[in-house]
């Protein structure tokens, strides 16, 4: 039995903020001391994390000046060497403060769209800095609760002007190789999030300058929120080579955001995903967005990393499993006999007189295909 | 005070099978007599029923010779032209017959494929006959319950290479002006339908052969039932150009395909989706997609015909009023002052100072603005 | 035409705390600068405000001596006596302290159990003292996300054991007329609740030593949450007498906890809740316990104040509408004709021939009801 | 490793219309044939199972004669005592037939309350002679789409006057041992169903002549359905002894009505449920109901059986494992330290003065708890 620990070739990743996380939420006070961003990069590193991705905000304070800044990324710099760790992704945050309460990139006010914008700028010189080439960006409170307030079609255009503006700016800076990336969320902190879902999100990128160099961030927990099937979001986004990275982390779904451990509420639904990832040697860090239950104090944070790592391992041990298991693969066999032939001609096809009954009469052995699934999950196969 | 009657300029359209329908459900059995779909196009022309929808197989057989085809097609155009109704979408059935029961176009098997793109073929080939110029497309049964069965990867291509085809057909019989449009639906019959709601469909668009040929078909509904804002879903296909049709009706959030009369669950979202289809004087369809409750009997089914347009007139009726209303536009404007003002170059931008004070003190109005449009609804203003 | 404006004997009430609402979410800082519960307790008595509801820590400090308790409890007093305010309710505040982050009332520590307890005896010795007879209990954070470390068996006997000992302190201390009751809510904070809806609250008192002494408070959104009929469920505590409170909001269904403005998102629903109160001339307070948008300042937070109370009262003056208009209630007597007469003794029904066709051919009406109920909403009848 | 083979004394049930069912779907007609009720039974004993469930109507046609249906019913009875199984539970349907479209006990129309009554009385007389003691209602229909036509209030009496009658046919029957039960259900196929959960049927129960008589059989589906925990509403029937029964499947939350194979999406759910029948040693059948997915033959539906029965016991070994599990149960030990410790009078604690900080500081090993058991159903421990 292999030990589940994770070594730098996994490529696991967290944010930042989900160790930062003081367990604070709508109804109640933090439950555990903080701990600063720069420490947190050590730590993760010191554990075998690949990677670590951030808002520059987790590590550089709003109020920073240029040198002060300077001094913080050299910091980093040198805790990532030192526990070999890099970083994944740098974004901003446009949600806290309260300026952004009726969105940030969306906001009516262009004042507002500028100081959004120009966090982004910042994510992307940092992040540049720091050797990351994506800046994902979750617009957390663009969208409305009073549709009369704002327009949706504007909305769009808004959001479509601004990634059209960040990815000029990687242009003229020369920033090779940094792209942009989209993380969709259905609602909380707002009533209705514009762009809720990944397909809402690929349809605004066919419509920018570089659609090339933007993608997706899927979140598991994210679609869970819509009720949608995480495995096929995160799909949807590798067919077309928009996976640029995920969040892994779990909820039960159509309720508040919980953002708890990976696995945790949906272990058929995680596996799809693992295996996924895995059989298509996606080249992406296995990122976790999640953060420890309240309950936990800062020590136990460490429980909720080790967590999310295992279960992951442990899934991915599984795909492997499914893919040698020679019932399994014989019912896919015998699913995908002659699946690829190619449709006739129309000419041909209109005229074709196919006989219903041979098909219908057809077995799909979907009960017993999914009972095996389910023994390989729980492990007595 | 109007008189809520509708006019053909109004545009309103019915799908055939929700006059047919008999109130058949998961639990029990039809509780109204069945009604022809030849006699439901002539009976909604006589009610100044712009266009109807249909898939082919609602007026004729299956199993119809050619001959028989004709025949009845004649019929149509005769039975149109003496109800002065017109042909507004020609689509197909894929999810009734048992030999669909794991999907059509994304079947396994190259077969059963090819059953379904061919009663596409004879949708588009009726259609064009009957003078309508929109093949739209619910793929009910294109999902899964068990995710080790089918690849999401795999469907999506699949589901391409159908488009694609379907398109070349058109090209290569020269149906001048014909367009292809998706109907996305989350769930039901199917555990997870593929590409669940609009914004899946774009991104699948965007990447066919002639993007620009096939758009959207959005239901209210079927966007309730993720859980998604269908005023918003509505606007993210009308900003691209792709809204080729519409479908109004209603629903409970997150539970069982209900397809009750419009607005009869949400009239704000419905009031919004009437306000952007005018405001942008949107030239498609206003179609219903519902049916009756169970309750109606066969003459009751047409106070249902009548609810849907009458709300629809009356929200008209006050959007219009919210456009005049000099209290809410106030509003508006003092929200939208200088809301256009582009963002200044990046170099520029990178180092603005902006002040966060002014803009958080901003005041939104929010509270007042949405009770001014309940008001508006609730007709006390 | 109305002006909208309450009065004392429309029974309105609110939260101290709807009032007090900075503005903060789950991803953000306050917007707005806060406000003390005394002054509150003011400036709703001075807007024709009924009652207001309370937990005790909304107006007194945790730290409070007794001295300045009584202080603080004397200067309610002399407020409420100066705006003609009465007290509805005296709750605890059990959430907000990390001490209660696995729960109060069902947690397995003793100690906080005893805390948990004593807030509400506190909350009791108040309310008694400001005149109110209902210590209210919203047991938030009772509930769990690890099924594995609590037993939803042992929770419901800790909250019955917490119940009766709060009413034999009431009974001790001989609190005339003074009651309880429950507010349930499906989830958040906690990923699920203990009895998450108004029946498990009724099976929970049907246990109690003096279930008589108990009711519920059922909130609109919270029901919303679970994606239940709010009508429904204020009907079934109504049925019973067990409504001993509402509280009166609105929300989307089936995502994070809202708790917008009254009838913001389900008119048709609020105005059932508003016409079952009203038929049955319930004699409680409608207390409001919602906030104001997060875009909204310490002065817009009155508008969303104004706008709870006239849409309660639009709303009331449809109920009556409705009961006038002759064609509803045309319908409504025709569906209930004879539909009391009782079932005859089981001897004779066991052999009774009933012949089912007549009765199938029942009309309903049920299309032409609920549309005229939408004109009626809407304001063209 | 075990077989996970059934035997009798696991008391394993199934519906006769889980196997009954032919994949019809509301947009789909049968995939499979039929099978009628008399050989289900037969089937199902021989493979083990310990009891089917019934509507009299699966095995009885409605308009059977006296002899005829005297005739079945010793058919039954004898191809129960060849493949020695028994009759759990015998309902009826009151959901199929249109007479029933606006629901049954809860009809405006007495007839039609009469003819429902009719068939539970012929539930209770064919189940009694078949030896079961359990008649369970699952009222399909009494609910409303349009809440203007039928009142809540009214509905919850028309209910209970049904529930006293039936008893009281009960005991003038002298049927010794035989009770009801009610299986809530939320929706589908109404918009909203009266009573939509296990806490508001026991709050019904309650205020029966005789509640005693009275229990719940919960669904997990139905549960999920509302979004509700299903382990958490089977613990509240079972604290109270009002577990008669209980209906395994399996479900995605908020969606259609899937009823699919027990545990097949949501093992950490199913596992809980499992664990708590079995750690209260609970007496009833374990009774599944739910049915093949629409893609299986006639065939295939025994592998729905045996997946249903192979996930129950590979759960319930699993859940002895838990008990067995030294560091989870040191886990537990910790948590409950001292727990039962009894409330002090209320005198002392109203003035008792506890220091929070020791117990905010406690640790819940939440992530670490959550974790092992997910590695445990894994089968990585």
């Amino acid at each position: 039995m292999t030990s589940y620990q994770p070594r730098k070739n996994d490529r696991f990743a967290f944010g930042l903020w989900t160790i930062m996380n003081t367990g604070r939420d709508p109804f109640g006070e933090p439950t555990r001391g903080s701990m600063g961003g720069l420490e947190v990069i050590t730590e993760l590193g010191k554990r075998n994390v690949y990677a670590y991705e951030m808002h520059w905000e987790d590590i550089i304070p709003d109020a920073a000046s240029a040198v002060e800044r300077d001094r913080i990324v050299k910091e980093a710099q040198k805790r990532m060497a030192d526990s070999e760790i890099v970083c994944g992704s740098s974004g901003a945050n446009t949600f806290t403060h309260p300026v952004f309460k009726d969105g940030a990139l969306t906001s009516h006010d262009p004042k507002i769209r500028q100081m959004a914008v120009q966090r982004y700028l910042t994510a992307i010189d940092v992040g540049y800095e720091l050797g990351c080439r994506l800046t994902n960006i979750w617009w957390g409170r663009d969208g409305a609760e009073v549709d009369a307030a704002k327009s949706p079609v504007e909305a769009i255009k808004r959001l479509r002007e601004a990634f059209n503006y960040l990815q000029a700016y990687i242009d003229d800076n020369k920033y090779a190789g940094y792209r942009l990336s989209i993380e969709p969320k259905p609602n909380e902190p707002r009533g209705d999030t514009y762009l809720p879902a990944v397909g809402h999100a690929m349809a605004l990128i066919a419509t920018l300058n570089k659609p090339e160099n933007c993608g997706l961030v899927p979140e598991v927990a994210h679609v869970r929120m819509a009720g949608l099937n995480a495995y096929h979001e995160i799909a949807l986004a590798l067919e077309s080579n928009k996976l640029f990275g995920v969040h892994l982390n779990s909820q039960k779904p159509l309720r508040f955001d919980q953002d708890i451990r990976f696995g945790a509420e949906d272990l058929k639904e995680s596996f799809f995903i693992v295996k996924l990832l895995e059989d298509h040697k996606w080249q992406g860090n296995r990122c976790f967005d999640a953060h420890a239950y309240r309950t936990a104090d800062r020590e136990e944070v460490w429980d909720f990393v080790t967590g999310c790592i295992r279960t992951y391992l442990i899934l991915r041990e599984k795909a492997e499993a499914f893919n040698r298991d020679a019932e399994i693969q014989g019912i896919l066999q015998d699913l995908r006999k002659g699946c690829d032939t190619p449709l006739p001609v129309s000419a041909e096809l209109r005229r074709a007189n196919i006989d219903p009954a041979p098909l219908t009469a057809r077995k799909y052995h979907h009960e017993r295909l999914d009972q095996l699934v389910q023994e390989l999950l729980l492990g007595v196969r």
